[in-house]
């Protein structure tokens, strides 16, 4: 697999495959297609640095880790949201970094920012690239160019401590090197975004991530005892316990900082026998309601599986469409899967006994564990779906939010209310909840209409319309993919102008020259 | 119940007693003993506050919310650590503050603390009273004087959603107090620590409280969804979601700030069915290490009960000696009480058979409900047995700290051996362990020692080595006490320079002039 991405498209071209020809006819059917292909070459600007700070780069980190060549700055361009997609497959590349620098320890991280201060460099961590919320995307006014600081070269696992069952990360592991690490040791993080494969240690610490097994392994964030960030003014270490009463929980400001405040430069995380049984299981539930009520009380009555999530209506009916074992008792309704993993069966059975009590109580009926074997094997490759129908016009991106379960049917409907008005009736609107607490729980939706001419003005402005419903509504801006620079004004409502003074407060303490992935999540 | 205590002891006078005469004769033997009385009626400091702020005062919250009198201004002295007893029983009351002011609303706290920045009077958050960190102390210098803000007046239940199981309480409100209103709904927010009877919600959320029930319950940090604060700059309101990826988590920044970065006006918890079935057992582990790796074992399982606390040698021999039931199969080894609660009997049952299951292989030994309950029951009452060791010279007072599981040993010696050092060979240190991680757990310490003609000196001398034997060992300074002023120069070392620097940025923006709880925290 291949570990760099194409700015115009996610992952390995070796997995990306055109339409087949019946889901082709489904989508011209229904949205209408348009060959649409990228610019595959498009040119670079040119790189601003100068050759004494060039110089000063290399004296610091070597030659070969100063990387100005336009094919490795180009794998280094914005994230992978649609609109960094369409930008790119239009040729706009003007966002490529000046230079890519790869330090190999905390000291070099330290030493590179003293320089970016000193000659008014953006720095801009760099993990997987996998951002979809702008967070790749510095603002250069007043900067003397942009450093893409790729953590391609920190990826140790730096200590392992199985009594206390946590374990030393460095940042620039990607999700697959991170359990192949832990996995010598009989150990998992259990954490698995669906950018898994190319996602780094790093940006899930400062996106507060939120994995498909977060109901089993918990969030990102909840995953993190102690972690050690390098500033402009000098490194911040903290964890002396699992949990304390010293003041503010400074963690916790350093998870979601999105590179703004300093670079993370290792984190411990608490983590978990790695799984020797892993079994999911399909559920069917007479209306999106219901599942979600069922959700509901299994979180409240602690008896959670590992994963859960549950489709609406619209999301069924479509994920059935497209596998050829459509229809018998699967048909109609919703789909949930239910995922139970651990080490010791009996349990698990246990476990699952309780769960299988309840969600047959609550109205579901057991699908078996085809439906949700099929889940576990495709959850990673909708992204790869997705440029296939770029390729052919559509227009298609994700956005999720959470709330309080008693505000979830509101929050639902403004959201799919604003993209309805925003981009026509005939825009399909799907959305599941994969993330459930005990008060409440995420909405993720996927929404696929037709690209037009102009299809990315026409997908900011519902992004905008349904980012504003979800702040009417009460509810959070993003669950799990950031902050970034295009929630940002969002964000600022979220929490309100003593909560922004706050961010930038600590920002200018941290980052008195503004050279911190400036222009993201501070608003 | 009495609602207010007196500066020199805690709680209710009449629950009061001397000790017994056995128990006398043993502390006689152990430490030695020599009358000491406190000064009970000690006189005041004047109310420096002036006649036109008074005036100020009266008219935003009427003249009966604004007190002078000795009496009130005495009942708001200090809190409850040894240090703050032993200088009120010698009769100094000279941190008494100059006014004691109450304000019904947020509006009240809103206008309030305009009021205090423009006379620059500093505002100390009054809830219960029960700081033992010196979190009632405010730092005099530059200010013309001292407010203390008792939140008695704001003791609503403000909304109760039983389908997020979310409830909005009022800081005023007492424990008990909460509870009682919750129950009215059938709900408990499970929040029990020590001080339970006099603290209150304010100050849980100010101080990053734990209670007894916290294997179960949750921290009441884990506890909070939402917050709402006063502060200079106007006011914060957080608490979109129950998680999100929406930058920092903000609501980590407020809980454990101590009153010094605004005024806690309002909380969001989460709740839990009030429960209808509460089980408490005694089991007897050999030493306190195969004990503790019980608890490990358990945490690390997902198999944790409500309750779950396990005495060292010495305080099991000494809590056995205190009670008439001695002897038989507990005698010798550490005492581990284990308790369930819930109300739905069979859930109870499947996980009490799984827990005791654990515990039989994990070497302990059942000793029955007897036990249990006896703990259940006196739970809230040692702070009563201080006092009465301070009325025969005796020194007492607890400390606690947290690690992680691979570093419960060395802490734990470290600070014993501290502790002695500085106290002398006769010396009683008794610990336990009532919080506990999947990662690690914290320590708590009892420690009695002869008080000698200077006791507060002494316990300042023992409580300095042992607090930096905490930091030195890597641990944290405090588990669920807080920082206060007593433990603010070990809190500095424990977050190093630049997570203090961080702190003070945020105190600069929230409170520019300096006026919220001063001297408190933030180092």
């Amino acid at each position: 697999m291949t570990t760099e991405m194409h700015p115009t498209r996610w992952g390995d071209p070796a997995e990306a495959a055109p339409l087949p020809q019946a889901t082709r006819d489904l989508v011209e059917l229904a949205l209408g297609v348009r060959d649409s292909p990228a610019v595959e070459h498009a040119a670079l600007p040119p790189s601003g640095i100068s050759a004494e700070v060039l110089a000063e780069l290399r004296a610091l980190l070597g030659d070969d880790q100063v990387l100005t060549d336009d094919d490795t700055r180009r794998l280094r361009t914005r994230g992978k949201s649609t609109p960094d997609l369409l930008r790119a497959r239009q040729g706009d590349l003007s966002d490529a970094p000046d230079a890519v620098v790869r330090p190999a320890t905390h000291a070099d991280v330290r030493a590179l920012l003293d320089l970016a201060v000193r000659h008014r460099l953006a720095v801009v961590p760099f993990g997987g690239g996998t951002s979809v919320t702008g967070g790749l995307v510095a603002r250069r006014e007043g900067l003397a160019g942009v450093l893409s600081l790729d953590l391609c070269r920190m990826k140790a696992l730096r200590d392992v401590d199985l009594t206390s069952m946590t374990a030393v990360l460095e940042p620039g592991l990607r999700g697959p090197e991170a359990e192949a690490l832990l996995a010598e040791h009989g150990l998992t993080l259990g954490h698995f975004p669906q950018s898994f494969e190319y996602a780094s240690i790093g940006g899930f610490a400062a996106t507060r991530s939120s994995g498909q097994s977060s109901a089993g392994y918990g969030r990102f964030d909840a995953l993190v005892v102690g972690l050690t960030m390098a500033t402009p003014q000098g490194t911040l270490e903290l964890g002396s316990a699992p949990a304390n009463a010293a003041g503010p929980d400074l963690r916790q400001l350093v998870l979601g900082s999105e590179g703004t405040l300093g670079v993370i430069t290792a984190v411990r995380v608490r983590v978990r026998p790695r799984p020797t049984i892993k079994v999911y299981e399909g559920w069917q539930f007479d209306s999106f309601a219901v599942g979600a009520d069922a959700m509901r009380t299994l979180a409240q009555a602690g008896l959670l599986p590992t994963v859960i999530r549950l489709s609406d209506e619209n999301e069924t009916a479509l994920n059935l469409a497209s596998q050829s074992d459509v229809g018998g008792s699967a048909a109609g309704g919703c789909l949930m899967i239910v995922g139970h993993e651990g080490v010791d069966a009996e349990l698990i059975e246990a476990r699952r006994g309780l769960v299988t009590a309840q969600l047959t109580r609550l109205g579901g009926t057991a699908l078996g564990e085809e439906r949700g074997q099929a889940w576990a094997e495709g959850r990673f490759h909708a992204p790869y779906l997705r440029d296939s129908l770029l390729d052919v016009g559509v227009l298609v991106e994700t956005l999720e939010t959470a709330t309080f379960w008693s505000n979830r049917e509101r929050l639902y409907g403004a959201v799919k209310a604003a993209l309805t008005e925003k981009l026509g009736e005939q825009t399909l609107v799907l959305c599941h909840i994969s993330h459930v607490y005990e008060t409440g729980c995420s909405l993720y939706f996927t929404v696929a209409a037709p690209g037009g001419e102009t299809p990315l003005e026409t997908w900011q402005g519902a992004k905008a319309a349904a980012t504003q419903a979800m702040v009417d509504a009460g509810a959070t801006v993003t669950h799990h993919h950031a902050v970034g620079s295009d929630h940002k004004q969002w964000f600022a409502q979220e929490i309100g102008p003593v909560g922004v003074q706050v961010l930038r407060a600590v920002k200018r303490e941290l980052d008195p020259t503004g050279v911190l992935n400036p222009g993201v999540m501070i608003p």
